[in-house]
């Protein structure tokens, strides 16, 4: 066996087996795979797709290459999100999902690009620990149902090289290597729920909905294959979720969520993700779990468990600090809001150092951008659009304005949760 | 613009700029854009080829990359192979188009693989130079019409850099890629007249016929575009050409052929390429080209050529040797023979040392194989099929009759050229 023949049957369309999956991924991570063959062969993927048995194959063989947590803890929920603007859902989700006695023990990533990472959300409450030893972890769990950390062992090291790759090589949009990458992950993790957020149009990785469906039907077959209780929410992502963009500001916005006092997409959508992994877990109805989710988000109790975790991993939920400086800005004309694209606002946000553009750089947790209004909002001349919270960088009015399209004819609200595969 | 844009927009199977191209070779090149980014370029190229404008101008900005040789000499006629065993044509061809006047002044490679080089033959005839300066160069074609040579100046850069990464990475059998690699480096070294050999089958870069044409018609298109004459003769390289494959074994038998006595294939190959090259020199009919030629292979004007030539090179013609250990392999049925396998031919002369699998292997210009027979012939048990000339290595007599297919039914004789392209 070797790489070239590998390349050469795959520009044949002939089915890869398990043992030259094997033979690829292990030679990428061992280095006798150069990275300029290992980029031939993910563009090969990308244009020639995976059959469905050979992503299972490749997903295990990626889960196969690295550490596995195990843990010694039922019933454990995990859920994740391909990323997406304003998408503070952890946030919310895992305390509540937590005070309802399902526990979450949960590993989260750092932003790059456009989208944010739950991980530096959480390090803009001052003291904030994301790393710990998997001991302190598993205990925590134990003691109080809900910890979240950074990374944590080696897990599937190769998805870290190859995705490392991809993203230099434009190949992060093939649909197989984003379940295999993602559904490696999330079974080496351990959790026997796994609910997933896939985020379908402007702002997210997968930009239509036929290509979500295929997406999602995937993962959550690799789920189930593995013996995991498995479900996919295909959410918007052409607008922001919530009004809030920004690292401390969007921690405001999860906390007043947990008051009751949510966005609705955003609260349409904690409470579907919360329901969904308590159902799965506790094996009762979707209806059933729908109402101790909605119970637990107005009588307190989720905020109750969002404040002892904070305190748990030493964080001051006292000190969430948002910057003084802002601007407002003002809508030009009347009318209804269509359209406030997803991706610009998460440029702009980045612009204003709310998120990296190389791993190196340093986010400002207290910029951002919180809207006032939402697509289906009607707005007058003059009347706030949104506010910049800006420190050492600005962004242009005009650019911002970019992102909007106001229209004189009514705007139908847009749905937050298209479509759910189980 | 950016790489990632440009794969996006390949994958997308938008049509490339003139500028975009620009910006990925001669990123490429100057090393902004890095060895996976490239292979994962090329990798799109091959899986979804590229437009004849898009073709053509990839071809421009290879051969902009480097030095144009420049002579002050016309007509200036070339020829090109793109591989094949036992392919001694060169030999042949220049020396009798030059006893014709139309000057030849040529760069050639080295073998690599399982194909040989015009440079390695000629340097097993003792004292034979394939360096000089483009002085002595030009003035040695203006002295007695013929020079060939090994590199020469800085041609094409950009080919050289793609082509060692198109040979690890499987993108060597890009149809656009071989066009714009092959017509670079003919565009590059200044001749006004091209006639390419593209070899078909087996033994050869392309295998299908509908592809060789593609290429072939390609070729031709945009040497006619660059104010070359062009032609392509799509030849035949299911078996080897002629009977001798090692490099003093074919200059033996190239001498042969210009003493009148060449093998009937090799013959009519030389005599087509160089009438091509006349005829389109000297702006003559094919019909009168081709009498003039078959005068000078009969005549002696064309071997008296070849060796003012190899005396000009600083050759000794006396001086070609062959190995004196020889083994004769015999035919174990009688029949008719029906395939002589040129890729397997061509392996096992490698494996005795009279090709290179590492460009750092050194070659044994002594060793190779002799055919007796060639496709058609018929053969009796126990009459000699070929001799193997070794010194060092030796082959399996099973492994070289592996490559033989020896029928009862009648063969036909294979035609050696299947199609020509003006």
């Amino acid at each position: 066996m070797n790489i070239l023949e590998i390349l050469e049957k795959k520009e044949r369309k002939e089915i890869l087996s398990k043992e030259e999956l094997e033979y690829v991924i292990n030679g990428f991570l061992d280095g006798t795979i150069k990275d300029y063959q290992m980029s031939a062969f993910l563009t090969e993927i990308d244009l020639l797709g995976l059959t469905e048995e050979e992503t299972i194959d490749l997903t295990n063989i990626m889960l196969n290459s690295g550490d596995k947590i195990k843990l010694d803890i039922e019933p454990l929920a995990d859920k994740h999100s391909t990323g997406g603007v304003g998408d503070k859902t952890t946030l919310i989700v895992a305390p509540l999902v937590a005070s309802l006695g399902v526990n979450v023990a949960k590993m989260s990533g750092r932003g790059l690009g456009h989208t944010g990472g739950t991980i530096d959300k959480l390090e803009s409450i001052k003291g904030f620990r994301t790393e710990m030893t998997l001991e302190e972890f598993e205990n925590q769990v134990k003691r109080i149902n809900i910890a979240l950390v950074g990374q944590m062992g080696n897990l599937v090291p190769a998805d870290k090289k190859i995705y490392a790759l991809r993203d230099v090589s434009g190949t992060v949009d093939s649909i197989p290597l984003i379940a295999s990458s993602v559904m490696s992950k999330k079974l080496a993790s351990g959790a026997n729920t796994i609910v997933l957020d896939l985020k379908v149009g402007g702002g997210a990785l997968v930009e239509s909905l036929e290509e979500a469906k295929e997406l999602g039907t995937l993962m959550v077959k690799i789920g189930n294959m593995n013996g995991k209780n498995t479900a996919c929410l295909l959410t918007n992502m052409d607008q922001p979720l919530g009004f809030a963009v920004g690292n401390a500001l969007e921690v405001l916005e999860s906390i007043e969520t947990l008051k009751g006092n949510g966005p609705e997409d955003l609260n349409e959508l904690v409470i579907r993700l919360s329901s969904l992994m308590i159902s799965l877990s506790k094996n009762i109805p979707l209806e059933e779990a729908t109402k101790q989710v909605e119970e637990n988000l107005y009588n307190g109790k989720g905020y109750e468990k969002f404040k002892e975790w904070v305190e748990a991993q030493n964080g001051d939920i006292n000190s969430i600090e948002v910057s003084q400086k802002t601007k407002e800005i003002v809508s030009e004309k009347d009318g209804y809001i269509k359209r406030i694209d997803a991706l610009k606002i998460g440029k702009l946000a980045r612009e204003l150092g709310a998120g990296r553009l190389t791993k190196e750089d340093i986010i400002n947790f207290k910029v951002g951008i919180v809207l006032n209004k939402k697509v289906g909002d009607k707005v007058e001349k003059g009347e706030k659009l949104l506010t910049i919270y800006y420190e050492d960088k600005e962004i242009k009015e005009e650019d911002i304005l970019a992102a909007y399209e106001i229209v004189e004819e009514k705007v139908e609200k847009p749905k937050v949760i298209i479509d759910m595969i189980k």
